[in-house]
């Protein structure tokens, strides 16, 4: 799903690590952030492996019990792995960090539109802002792969594909929305066992939401995917949708709430949470 | 757990019905909750069987964010199964019914101190006040026996025994309490199948969260439970603790607002939920 070879760094980098003779595998959460905060800029795929990695979306404490009801409305699109609240910078899942500035790459909306994409957010965070950190399938890819089960995004070395759905979330107060989904194409005889691997992490977005025909969920075209890349699905697989954490961002900008900070997408958050807590019996 | 002979009718029982020629094991949920509405007051244990049942809790909506991030933050106590947004009196889990009047007996707080314990409470509802639906362990008794695991207090026909422990539960926001848990003695060769079979359910508080020594866990006598009754345990059985529903309830009261509602104890909401909805694979 990306190299691991040399690293793309930012601004903020001034030669005090040398990235390039580092590898993401091998990093503990501490150090991935580290680096981050230090200023490297780059996609988390393959860092800290054994960690789950967590979606950022921080809103003003006003809107902050809409959050949380609508993510225990839509548990399998907003599985919250943890919540700082306003006055935190740092709480359990990083703990000794800054959320302000341990992700790679941000994303800043005031009033519902973009406006920037920092590599820290020190001057934009509010004490009145809480952070959902929201799981994100990155943590589940590991025991599909450890299964034998083929992952057509990381062997076309592209991003997952994304898609909004027809399929509305349930509403809470000021938030609503569609639910947005991944997509991983799967051959037959391994859909059982993705649906058996997957259905033990719920706190990552669990099974899958929908198996087969895209029509019935809204997608006309599987090649126009709404957010990450398209796959080519091979002869005889079939598509099989996750529920994804872009659903409550996407419910969120629908509210278009004055501020709002979150990740910029494949830019995730590594906590410090193994992902064996994230599984179930 | 109770006898489903005849009722002890409230004060509201105005002969309406002739709750004496049902069978609780056969009443819809819409039907036991018109029942409780008509003024019928006890426990709901054997109502309406493979029907959730739920603990209320009702606070404030200023207190509304603390309280759903307390549950967030400690599900295996306070596993939340519904929410009803400031204003609402009814939702999914009660279609058509009425949360203000639709369990069989209430219990209102004033400044965390018990002032009354109503069949209804239209005139101390607020508009201003949020409902939290919480997991009740009777869902999983249900095949805990269906699997031929004895329940002591069933057997003994007494109510479950709950304990505060010295376990302090993870705070949020205004909210701290202590772990409160339920406990079943369990014979040796039934413990892992109770654990099994419970953790398939962890929308009603899931697997045990101590089984074994008591003190561990700061209660020094069994016998003396702080909620419900005591429970003689068998020669050579081993005392087994599920996290409690009251949990949240020792919190909310801690923090003593304004106003808070919840059910009296043993006396539930029974929700259109199927049990079959909330178990995990």
């Amino acid at each position: 799903m990306s190299d691991v070879g040399t690293f793309h760094t930012g601004p903020r980098d001034r030669g005090q690590t040398s990235p390039a003779e580092l590898d993401p595998g091998q990093l503990s959460p501490a150090q991935s952030r580290a680096l981050f905060r230090a200023g490297l800029r780059r996609p988390t795929s393959g860092f800290s492996p054994g960690y789950a990695q967590a979606n950022l979306l921080a809103v003003p404490r006003e809107l902050a019990f809409d959050m949380l009801l609508f993510a225990q409305r839509n548990p399998k699109s907003c599985p919250v792995l943890g919540v700082l609240e306003a006055g935190q910078v740092n709480s359990e899942p990083l703990e000794g960090g800054d959320i302000r500035t341990d992700l790679p790459a941000y994303r800043v909306y005031r009033d519902g539109e973009l406006v920037a994409e920092p590599n820290e957010v020190i001057e934009q965070w509010r004490p009145d802002l809480v952070a959902f950190l929201i799981g994100c399938s990155f943590t589940f890819e590991a025991p599909l792969l450890a299964a034998g089960i083929p992952i057509a995004h990381m062997e076309q070395g592209v991003n997952v594909p994304m898609y909004k759905t027809s399929v509305r979330c349930r509403p809470a107060g000021a938030l609503s929305g569609p639910l947005v989904v991944s997509m991983r194409p799967l051959p037959a005889d391994r859909i059982a066992d993705a649906v058996r691997i997957t259905s033990r992490y719920p706190g990552v977005h669990g099974a899958p939401v929908h198996i087969g025909s895209p029509r019935e969920i809204g997608i006309r075209d599987l090649s126009a995917p709404d957010f990450g890349d398209a796959v080519e699905v091979p002869e005889g697989w079939t598509p099989v949708f996750w529920a994804c954490g872009v659903t409550p961002q996407a419910a969120v900008m629908e509210s278009a709430p004055e501020l709002a900070i979150s990740h910029a997408p494949g830019h995730m958050l590594i906590t410090d949470l193994p992902d064996a807590e994230l599984q179930v019996p």
